[in-house]
């Protein structure tokens, strides 16, 4: 008999060869009709596999990550065989499972993909799928697997030629065999909805000087609802695209001149990038924060006292010289040397302590071309950024009023949905970590006491601390329900050490204060890209950068329109007017496109009562109210989601 | 006879050989006695100079900056004469005029010279300058100069071999001769006053590799009162230190490691350079201002584009490279490339125009080490930047406009002494110039009507517009009575052109708009340190880092003051508290040093009557007030200076 531990701990005493499959089955029936995936020993395994020795058990199910991979990995097999049965010359590359679905890189030869192949590929696959076709693992030797693709598939033998004889395998299923580590789900029979995304070219082994290949993406599931509803998903995510919303909101725009992944921020994005500035300058000026202002270049030498240098140099953005000067500067990629500057330009005592100084600090890292994207993933970006020094004893506290501000402006921006994970040093390894026992006993308690005071949702990452200190971050689930990490605090006992930092204590020796680093919006940029994701575009209110259009029924109504957005803007409500010569229809539809959040529309009967009729974006009419009402209704819709901190 | 011209269009008749002094003299024997230097037909000459042709003469006095050049060259050579009488073994090098006085570079052999010795050179110079001798000039040929000098002195001996026989010439005064161009007073009895100011180390002919020279700096004047306000003035400089005060009023540092040139803002520079950035924000957007945020770098071709590269690029910080990719950035010289990307990124109609894109925008050039000097000359420095874009015919308005928020941002901080430059182009040069007559015509009609429009104290300066458009210069005096040039308004068609810009006009074709640089503060580096030494740290209430001190008579008072504290910042008053075990004397002295407009005393009778003494910086006692009466007192003073744009 074999011991097999389940994850809840409990042990099972099984004949050996016995399956995943058949434990789940001794579990529940419920589970054996879900499990898919599992993994034995933290090896992938099949669910047929026969297990032969003692060892940890995790089976898993669709809802599991693991079960996923296996899914699309699986499906990519399905794809394969669905290639080569339409296209007979195709010869298959690799095919792995990615983050949603999976690909299969393919030399078609002479022949081509396009959208209008994606229905009878997926027809194929469907029909294949329904053969509820077993996968099936065999170990077989180099000699033979060469043999396999001797005459047939240079790509499989190249890669075959980097394998070691002894851990070669291959998977059959159906007529279908292919060069194949494992991790399957039991049949094809599971694979009930199927969809080629796309086609794209991309190099044999990502070398632009190898051939170019056919690569087909492609997601699968268990059930169609499940598919139709990922379709809407991912129209809705087209349709909330930063990219495309920042455009049609003329929030920010680029510049091949300028240069890729620099962002130029067009009036209303820099105005709404202002508000949201002064948001959080407000609250740090309540918190205690002192606002400081640093060049956006530093010597090397900064850089080489920091460690950033013999670390990231090499792949930064390179060293700017100087005509007649032997200097070195560097593209500033964070604040915290400079801040370490700022903190040692006078000698602080224990009771100056903590100090806390923040910037809005534009900071440039170097991203390959191919890694830019909108927003998200940029060159040039400004962090929110702050460092805290303080004594050791200080942390607790300090902790807590950071996470304070970050729930605050999480709450103020309508992310109601985040988790948190607490990184902490590996115990087993203190030679990995700088900074002695005794402190770093202090902040992890610190921050796991901060957390649990502050009832957030968290996880403890032992192990993912960083060699400098342990750390915070928030993730926020979107209104897709996507993942993005937002806001970090981290404490650092490595820069004070290399700064020489200190503080004169009350005993009127010099200490070495903690440090920590920490961005409530991360950076600016990625910020509103994930703040327009989420909202749409629909900005909170006190946010949005027109707050109210008006709109005028007719030429006849203009200087009424006119006398109205006086008003409002003397009450300091950011405002337009539409008097074009347009429909109302018209109008309407280009405030909605805009996303302004009410529209104010007058005609005769307004004018006559001196009144405004008021209509949602969305389209909820509000009637006819006087100004003042519509302004006591503005404000309370601010002061809704914007408090005090 | 000879026909002499003279500044005011009169013509003298006079015989060959009258001298400039005599003109003078037939003038009035007032300006006989001041006059000390003249010019005929753009060249210096000396007082007794003989006239022999037509021709024009201006005659100089102490008032003018030629007759002060004069002056000191004369008093130059005053201070050779006396350094040989003392040291017998010097060997003399050159010695100019400079801005404030003169200065000699000596070779002293063995010998040196400290402070302790100006006061026998000054003693010696003033018993030279008593004997009245007067300075006469005369030709030598190369071969007797070279003879002169040829066993006592090097240096003369190089110079001499550097120049042409037949323009070589001598002055003789008292038993002191030199070679020497010319350009003196009549004799050394006008100098009353003379102080040696410092010496230093000069290499002959600024050469590292040769050998260091002594630099031995002084000043003179025609009367003693004049030298005692010179050196009061400089004293006062001393105090109004930028650099010094920088650091008492915690506003700004460097660091070595961050680099040289490359301030960081401390918390209250950082929050008063905030506010004057604010308070220009809330002016531009009341005129129609719109801010964007641009990038601190560009590619090259954006600089390729518009010409600076060309220009500029060998001498300012070279090219950033990136590690992977074939990209070259260089830092941002200026904003306005960026801004003529971020107008590209649309289509304007003239409807739309003008666009006025403004932006704090933190510019980087390289200036070389010995160059640098506190905020006035930095390597990376935030520009008041803005670029309007407009149409030929909106200049008229637009400057107008921008000369009004000149005029208010200097009102708001007491700047009232005043004048303007106008730079108009070269009429005799058109191929000079880019952009066409007609728009060159519209746009130098529109500065001087809007500077006349505007009552401005201007000069026009024709022949110093740049290439690429005419402009309007401000020159602010400080209150030390030095010039500052702060505030630039320039036309500009080259970018327009280079950036390729158009707008759509009424008749549906596309036109070339022209852009207006313009920069109220010039960069706030800059202008915070002339401010600082204009108001010698004493900044306007409105600006001022702490507005109030409170300071508590005693422990016992310290609950009050601390309530008194509380209600001041609920007021959005900017309050600080000295609750220090120390003497009033002490906490009034500190206050004083660091310039807080206001102290507010507690102490038994206060906190009983429920109210405040008020001390004002400077030491004027306003009295025992209510805190209610203490706010309306500094609103009024606020109101005073910062009026609504």
């Amino acid at each position: 008999m074999i011991e097999i531990t389940l994850p809840d701990g409990s042990i099972k005493s099984v004949a050996p060869g016995t399956t995943p499959m058949d434990i789940a089955k001794s579990i529940s029936q419920g589970l054996a009709r879900n499990v898919i995936s599992a993994k034995f020993n933290d090896t992938i395994v099949e669910t047929k596999t026969a297990l032969t020795t003692n060892g940890s058990l995790v089976l898993y199910t669709w809802n599991d990550p693991e079960g996923k991979k296996a899914f699309w990995h699986s499906s990519a097999h399905i794809l394969a065989q669905a290639i080569e049965i339409l296209y007979p010359n195709a010869k298959l590359w690799v095919g792995p499972a990615i983050e949603n679905g999976f690909y299969y890189d393919i030399d078609l030869g002479d022949e081509t993909i396009s959208d209008k192949d994606f229905k009878r590929i997926e027809d194929k696959m469907l029909e294949i799928a329904r053969g509820k076709h077993e996968f099936t693992m065999r170990e077989v030797s180099k000699l033979e697997a060469l043999a396999y693709y001797r005459d047939s598939n240079k790509y499989k033998l190249d890669l075959i030629g980097n394998l070691e004889d002894g851990t070669i395998t291959f998977c059959d299923h159906d007529t279908f065999t292919d060069l194949c580590r494992g991790g399957h789900i039991p049949n094809t029979g599971i694979v009930k909805a199927v969809k080629i995304l796309s086609v794209a070219g991309a190099y044999w082994k990502g070398d632009e000087n190898n051939k170019q290949l056919t690569r087909v993406y492609g997601i699968s599931f268990p059930k169609q609802k499940e598919l139709t509803e990922y379709l809407q998903l991912l129209e809705e995510a087209k349709k909330r695209d930063h990219r495309k919303l920042g455009k049609e909101l003329e929030l920010f725009t680029f510049s091949k001149k300028v240069g890729q992944g620099l962002p130029l921020w067009l009036p209303k994005g820099a105005a709404l990038r202002e508000r949201l500035e002064n948001f959080l300058k407000q609250a740090q000026k309540k918190a205690g924060y002192e606002m400081v202002i640093t060049p956006h270049i530093g010597q090397k030498e900064l850089y080489e006292t920091s460690g950033h240098y013999a670390k990231y140099g090499e792949d930064s953005f390179q060293p700017i010289l100087t005509p007649k000067e032997d200097e070195e500067f560097l593209l500033k990629p964070m604040n915290c040397p400079h801040h370490c500057e700022v903190y040692n330009s006078n000698q602080w005592s224990y009771k100056d302590l903590p100090k806390r100084f923040a910037e809005f600090g534009t900071v440039y890292r170097y991203e390959q071309s191919g890694e830019l994207h909108g927003l998200t993933r940029v060159r040039g970006f400004t962090q929110d950024d702050a460092h805290i020094f303080c004594m050791p004893d200080q942390l607790d506290k300090e902790f807590k009023d950071v996470i304070d501000l970050v729930l605050y402006v999480f709450g103020s921006l309508g992310f109601e949905n985040f988790t948190a994970q607490v990184s902490l040093r590996d115990p087993e390894k203190p030679e990995k970590y700088i900074g002695s026992n005794e402190n770093w006993e202090k902040a992890e308690a610190a921050i796991l006491n901060a957390a649990k005071d502050k009832n957030l949702n968290y996880v403890v990452e032992t192990g993912e601390a960083a060699f400098y200190g342990p750390k915070l971050d928030f993730m926020v689930k979107d209104a897709l329900g996507r993942q993005w990490q937002l806001g970090t605090i981290q404490v650092d006992y490595n820069l004070p050490e290399r700064f020489d930092l200190t503080y004169k204590g009350s005993d009127n020796e010099l200490h070495r204060p903690v440090m920590i680093h920490r961005a409530p919006f991360g950076s600016m940029e990625r910020f509103v890209a994930i703040l327009l994701e989420h909202t749409a575009g629909n900005f909170p209110l006190w946010l949005v950068p027109d707050q109210v259009i008006v709109l005028s029924i007719s030429e006849k109504y203009e200087k009424y329109a006119q006398k109205v957005l006086n008003v409002l803007e003397n009450n300091e409500i950011r405002a337009l007017i539409d008097n074009r010569n347009e429909t109302m229809g018209k109008k309407i539809r280009k405030a909605e496109m805009k996303k302004i959040p009410y529209m104010i529309i007058v005609g005769e009967n307004e004018e006559q009562e001196n009144k405004i009729s008021v209509r949602q974006h969305g389209g909820e009419d509000l009637g006819m109210i006087t100004i003042e009402d519509f302004k006591t209704l503005l404000n309370s819709e601010i002061e809704k989601t914007l408090k005090q901190f």
